[in-house]
């Protein structure tokens, strides 16, 4: 047998507790998490390979000239990117892959790996997610304000998403996230070959039985 | 809130224990099942309106006229169908409907509702079909053969359906379909408004809110 992992992408608006999930998730099964690569420096505490793979500015650029990341962008002067060959890598070997992103970063994926699991996290209301983003408490009312808005001109990208999750709770949001991974696992459309019974042998493709 | 139910359809070759995990799936949760008409007589035992819906012949072309199946077919002289009214009624309250088919009725039932979920049951393996199929032990050497054949090539429409879910055992099987439909109540494309958000009001559509 030889059956590929799922690419999970787990991205909505700042505020809506993806983080929280893919935490989650992690504790409850053992997926392999997706670690950004970035050329910012470190904050205290932050590890190399555990926060952000940390690389110079011309690693990055030789990187993104060796097309080895499945999105990049630069944000205030650093960049920021999601390592394509360590996923891939781990998709074939049959484990899965959970990607936590922003919307924009998703899309990029998206046109790089069709085949991955969108799944787009959205806050209990409106109302929770300006609670939620108010809370952070470090920003003025105005940066709050801007904040606010773009999470909320941001749900309209849901439509290029696969799923939507409804963040109401954290362990009924992990309980529909496990339950999209094990649907996907059983769709035809995932099965590789289009035989299904080699009429020759008469045997049904290894693919199905695991 | 007014979200429609769903049309979980369970099908695939005699044998594969179809029929063991819908009663299994509906003790776990209250669906809906779908109950077929027939123009043949009761059995002993068999009650109407539970078994099935015992129609006379007249009655059963009159509905024929009406649309009123999803499918039909006839089989030595007497006339099955699937009723399509009370099935649409159910989805239309919410809740879901479970309907255990052949492939056959499958196929028919997708061309008139392809919205519903199309699940294929696969056997654990073909000895284990051919195995289930003799123990019945009620046909000939001949007819089992016949059979066993005619499951085996239908394996071949599986490529019709949305899953395809092995009945190792009932407990996985159903978990898995259980998953299915969990996750089909998240995918975007079951959301019905193309607009999430309304661009005047400014609240985020009330289909994706219980």
């Amino acid at each position: 047998m030889n059956k590929t992992g799922l690419l999970i992408v787990i991205s909505g608006p700042s505020g809506t507790g993806k983080g929280t999930i893919c935490k989650a998730l992690v504790h409850r099964k053992d997926y392999f998490v997706s670690i950004s690569a970035t050329t910012r420096n470190p904050r205290v505490g932050e590890v190399d390979g555990e926060s952000y793979y940390f690389l110079t500015k011309e690693d990055f650029i030789d990187r993104i000239n060796k097309d080895d990341f499945l999105e990049h962008a630069e944000v205030y002067g650093n960049y920021y990117g999601t390592p394509k060959s360590k996923v891939l890598e781990t998709i074939e070997s049959g484990k899965d892959v959970i990607l936590e992103i922003d919307i924009q970063g998703a899309l990029k994926v998206k046109e790089n790996y069709p085949n991955g699991v969108f799944i787009f996290i959205l806050p209990p209301s409106m109302e929770e997610l300006k609670n939620r983003i108010t809370k952070r408490g470090t920003e003025t009312e105005e940066s709050l304000m801007t904040r606010f808005k773009c999470a909320y001109k941001e749900i309209n990208y849901i439509s290029k998403y696969n799923y939507a999750v409804v963040n109401d709770t954290v362990e009924e949001a992990v309980n529909k996230i496990e339950s999209i991974v094990l649907a996907e696992k059983c769709r035809v459309d995932r099965i590789k070959t289009t035989t299904i019974l080699d009429s020759k042998e008469g045997l049904i493709h290894e693919q199905l039985y695991d």
